[in-house]
């Protein structure tokens, strides 16, 4: 459990699920919650749409000390006066968080850290308009959110991004932090590059939508949930590391660079997408792959606290 | 623990790093395993050098039922004659692959399988000189090849695919099949494209190598441990699944697609590259580093024992 030396404050703007996701996580880990969403029918039911995750995390860490507030706000000073971090999780839709920082910005604490948990709109996007825009951070949480550790991070003020990552470290997150504002931040920039070649070899007839994720998760994948690729890279050059890998095989890695290939979504790439994954479900529905996902991440996360990865 | 309805013998050609690995499998999995090397130095210690894998085995599936037999053969007719699987880890080159071939074919038995382990050369480099090329196939494992469960096969005659899969099943593998030969096989190509956009990221300067390797292990590394990257996208579709993903973000997908990056290996990239790793190594040895990717993998292979992956 985080220490809770702390007293900081959680606005959370939006009750969808990434919102109610942040909510379930900070509350858990016994930070003092203050929910908003425009549409009062989010806010009724968004207690009961944390019982989920708040389950699941009883489970990731079981004994985690005394629970925080949660508190529903009606109205968005409610939950923004005395926050020290807003989450917000708005639309990805520029206008639309533009008008709702224009509310915000008044409301907020001079101190306070603005966090957009923007998935495909970057810090450059968003900051425009603000009064101070050092108080904007990017904070990216990878879904499902209250699973998943990393939270990507952007933003200019280096006081602000420290305070930003205390509070997301006491939640169990795992801050990861961007020196240079980019779409996709790092980790989408990831799974997409991956993906590109994952769909390439399914248009190129090379393998199965079905057998190329079953190799991704008993191989590179497994290995990546314990060791980063580059950490992977200096471990297969032997004793001289990285630097011996990189002058033994650098080349033939610039060669197989050259060689992946870039896939066209059209009409039939799109119909094997769909019926490969089909195969692979074998009849589960959306609902049931995200509990299966969740109870492995769960499992996963345990095994974790045996046995950190490198 | 598998069943061992089967008494099938394995010949194993080479004592290296990935012989030595595949021997303990093989053997830890109830299988009669004669290894032989033509270094009688390598064959001298490789029992020696089979002892850390077995210990590691014994973790991930305690309790599992009777081991096999071990002979090591210092001649070649020894270890081939009766073999049903005869897994060849001879160096990556192809004339030495070939010439080992040539003395393997009149020995092997006509309903056996020779089994490449190579990484970098493909089916159609290995085939040539064949007498029946139909014996030969392609079986890559993932290293560390005893704990990572990966084994991407690649070869023509479907009996021998699937009699090859039904003995690396028994050995506790996940054997996933290439419908086409192809460099790279499945899973280095998604590492390959993974790791061009990842060294890119360092390239350009948008993150720290070590901030990369900790947003792969904390978010899609972890997320990819227990579900494809083709199933997350189905699951990022919502209700709708892939279908309704690639209609509303399959144009966002190409676009991000033509914006990753190509980078260049130029001296400053390598020197970053080697500079990043260090930091994030912080004084391990790359022994040291192995020891605890190994420690973290057992324990998520216990895990998946628990909740087993999408």
């Amino acid at each position: 459990m985080s220490d809770r030396a702390h007293s900081d404050r959680i606005a959370i703007l939006g009750a969808g699920l990434i919102g109610a996701g942040w909510a379930a996580l900070f509350f858990h880990h016994g930070l003092d919650v203050c929910i908003w969403d425009p549409k009062p029918e989010a806010l009724a039911d968004v207690e009961a749409r944390m019982r989920a995750p708040l389950a699941q995390l009883a489970e990731v860490a079981p004994g985690a000390g005394p629970r925080g507030t949660l508190t529903l706000c009606t109205d968005l000073a409610g939950a923004v006066n005395g926050a020290d971090l807003i989450q917000e999780n708005a639309p990805e839709n520029i206008p639309v968080k533009h008008a709702l920082y224009a509310q915000v910005e008044p409301l907020m604490a001079d101190h306070a850290v603005l966090a957009s948990s923007t998935s495909a709109l970057t810090w450059s996007d968003l900051s425009p308009g603000l009064q101070k825009p050092e108080r904007l951070i990017t904070a990216h949480p990878f879904n499902p959110p209250h699973l998943v550790p990393l939270v990507e991070i952007y933003g200019t003020d280096p006081a602000r991004l420290e305070r930003a990552e205390t509070i997301y470290r006491a939640a169990e997150r795992v801050p990861v932090r961007l020196r240079k504002d980019a779409t996709g931040h790092i980790a989408n920039r990831l799974a997409s590059a991956l993906w590109r070649e994952a769909v390439y070899m399914v248009q190129e007839g090379i393998a199965d939508v079905e057998a190329i994720d079953a190799a991704l998760v008993n191989g590179p994948g497994l290995r990546w949930s314990v060791l980063g690729a580059h950490m992977a890279y200096h471990l297969g050059g032997g004793p001289g590391g990285m630097a011996a890998y990189l002058s033994h095989l650098g080349p033939s890695q610039e060669r197989r660079w050259a060689a992946l290939g870039t896939p066209t979504l059209s009409e039939q790439v799109q119909a094997d997408l769909v019926a490969g994954v089909d195969r692979e479900a074998a009849g589960r529905s959306i609902t049931q792959l995200e509990e299966h996902r969740d109870k492995a991440l769960i499992a996963a996360l345990r095994a974790r606290k045996q046995a950190p990865h490198v």
